[in-house]
């Protein structure tokens, strides 16, 4: 197996600006976009956690409570909260900034699923992950739990 | 109340070209882009259902079985399968075809809501939806159990 | 000879979001963003016609009677009237729907030739379009001499 | 009236490369992304001959001859030839260049029709054309009958 | 005059991974994508440090020693080294990391002048730039030198 | 060594316009997509001095004087204007032209740095460049001068 690597060493931190393009008719960022994003920055920490190439397998249900307004700067924070065998759980927490009105929202918190393949696509093993911080080690503890209602709603359990 | 409209009236059909750019290391397509355009014909048929602009309230579980590579067509359907007072549940199926092999595989089935908004973002009612199919009509019934589910994930129950 | 399929097997249907970068100063699609689309649509249905990949051989005459403001919903709906050797007439047609204001105008006709190629780009044979309705039986007459028309225009007839 | 200005004062060039993303399966540019070009260069021209902003009318059979690989370089060329009241014929070439082969081909050439419009979108009288080279007075002079052409195919003749 | 703020208040990381059609034909980024990526994290820093929107004054010499292939996560990292009146000067540092190769290369380090204007596009004051650590000092004493040469430059000493 | 070319081979126009994505919160071109084009321009410019596959060296101080608004069309001019071994010095003039308002700025005036390679990204000898024009004689004259900075400021020299 691997040699475990700490949650710390796949953190991610991906700085965005919310463009034109990526607004609704109200001016605000869409959906569809954020997902998006949370999916790269999850995709990156994953990466950095086991040195492989990533698929995603799966993305936990995602809510949204804050319009984040185009101008906006969004700020995701992604790190590993916790390996098994091929596949990796991921936490990405969204924040978006109205930097001239000098206001700072924590959006989003999502839990997005990855598994390390090799060239061909076949999910290879990658390495534990070793928690740290109170926070961390939470995280860790409660992925065993999330892992099997995400398996129950995919029909695998 | 707004009066009722049928399930079939929302139907949104998108298809979509896999382009290099939609792509990650293994030439397929990245879940962040399947799940953008997840909410963009989402957002349609809900638009389509309650003629009003709609906005992104959650987006349920969203598992990734297949990997669709450069170049494939993707499907996309989408369907309000019940609207509650100013939010609806729409269904999205996909399929991703590799049209010179012949082959078309069902890959995902999501749940997202949408809420109807005014011009400042505030909720407002929609109509109801009038399931007519067997398939409309399970899909009608188990939306009530999926919300409580939702809501209670969102700490809102 | 491959074996006729019918016109309707190739029958695509794209829902598209018109977004700020498709727009001009006024506001509304840009007429190449459109011809963008008429082209991905008409692709794919030529492709869906003779499982092959396509190359755009000619965009017959298109003509933008309406304006479609952003935020509109645009749905394209492309169908081979007709095959000859190894080229296909499509036509897509298109329509812009103003969701809030509930209306919907058919804003274009357009006639698209495709030619399937090999992996090298040299043209190969495709099946012959079997047309079943009346609609597909008129656009079917009619592509013989919409090609003759086309040909001269090109000069090479 | 406003007063003549010369076809030479409209002139547009515009150089592009291919990017992977303008590319089909086979790696060459796709239709719909040169007819986006062919839009953007045209408007450009017309604007430049009405001051005004302007909006595509129609755009005349275009054929495409040779496909233009990833990596080419594609040069616009675009110019009006003759206006009438609100509309504005323009002619556009276009080369596509392979430039480590040293290869120069002539890919298309394509006629767009153009109307000028206040900010209400409402048609208003454009400057008339004075062609002054052989090539521009030919254009100008063949304008009329394409003219004719478009709007019989247009149904307004 | 606005409160001092700290170097570091203004310290924006930008992680983003290269896209195919970010790159040139030998599958590297392209150093004008690079470029656009420099401006962004930079504005971000800049905004953070004095809340109003910044507009780009000027870019220093920017030198490309390392190629960037398609996959690779970049890294950006900005802070404002020090303000002036209505000008900051920002430095942003570039790291390349091809994570399944396991490496990370310092590609570039880069000084911009944002300057802070209002709604008119006028410029207005910011705060002064407090440096804490070794690297900080530096940065802020060297920038008074860097400043002249830019001012002289732009013919403007 | 390759036969001397012309400095008015490689001159490269490029015609552009600011779409809304390209903006900031003011409605401006946003500083860093300038400098994508800029790049975009110059090797192409290169390209066709060596026929050969060019990389960005450097790009010299580049200063933003006018606001460019979404809506205007930018002109880009560019060409090499010395070459040394494997090395083009390249200059980029941009205007900015408000077609209905009439007026076009002289923007800016960019200096950047191309290496010609071969397939495997090594440095390969180019072409020296011979100018014809008193402008070109200047920018060939003053080429050596800008090159010593660069080469300084990059710690070359
Ligand atoms: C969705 C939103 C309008 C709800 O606003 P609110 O103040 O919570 O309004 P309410 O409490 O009245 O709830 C409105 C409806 O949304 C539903 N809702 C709220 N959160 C939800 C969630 N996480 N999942 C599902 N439904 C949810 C409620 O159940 C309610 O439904 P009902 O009216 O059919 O009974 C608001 O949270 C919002 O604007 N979110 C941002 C939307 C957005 O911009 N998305 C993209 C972000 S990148
Ligand atoms: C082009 C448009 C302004 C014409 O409006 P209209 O009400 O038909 O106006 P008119 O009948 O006065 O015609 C105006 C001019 O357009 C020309 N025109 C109209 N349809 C045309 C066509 N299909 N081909 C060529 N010219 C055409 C007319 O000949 C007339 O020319 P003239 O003034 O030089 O004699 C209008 O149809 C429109 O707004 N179309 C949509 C434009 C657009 O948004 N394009 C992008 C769509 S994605
Ligand atoms: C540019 C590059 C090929 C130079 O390679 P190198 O190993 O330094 O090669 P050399 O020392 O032989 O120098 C080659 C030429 O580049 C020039 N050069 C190198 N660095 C330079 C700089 N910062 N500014 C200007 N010219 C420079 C040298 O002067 C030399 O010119 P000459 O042959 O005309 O005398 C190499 O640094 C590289 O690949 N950089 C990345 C290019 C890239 O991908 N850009 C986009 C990044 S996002
Ligand atoms: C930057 C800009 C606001 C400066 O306006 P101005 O009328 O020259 O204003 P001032 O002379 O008062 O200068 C304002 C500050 O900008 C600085 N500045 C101006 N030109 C500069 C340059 N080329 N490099 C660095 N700083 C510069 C001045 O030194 C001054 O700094 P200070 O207030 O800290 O002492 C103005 O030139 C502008 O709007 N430029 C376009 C910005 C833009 O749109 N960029 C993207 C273009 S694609």
């Amino acid at each position: 197996m691997p040699k475990p690597k700490k949650a710390n060493e796949s953190l991610t931190v991906m700085t965005e600006m919310v463009f034109p393009n990526d607004t609704n008719t109200l001016g605000n960022l869409m959906g569809g976009n954020l997902m998006r994003l949370l999916d790269i920055a999850g995709a990156i920490a994953a990466q950095k956690h086991c040195n492989r190439i990533v698929v995603t397998a799966s993305v936990d249900n995602v809510q949204f409570k804050e319009a984040i307004p185009l101008g906006s700067v969004v700020t995701l924070q992604a790190k590993v909260t916790r390996a098994f065998n091929s596949s990796m759980e991921v936490v990405v927490e969204v924040w978006a900034e109205n930097i001239p009105a000098g206001t700072k929202v924590n959006t989003n918190k999502a839990f997005l699923t990855f598994v390390a393949v090799d060239q061909t696509g076949r999910p290879i093993e990658v390495p534990p992950v070793e928690p740290e911080t109170e926070e961390e080690k939470e995280l860790y503890a409660g992925a065993l739990r999330r892992r099997q209602l995400r398996l129950v709603l995919a029909g695998r359990m």
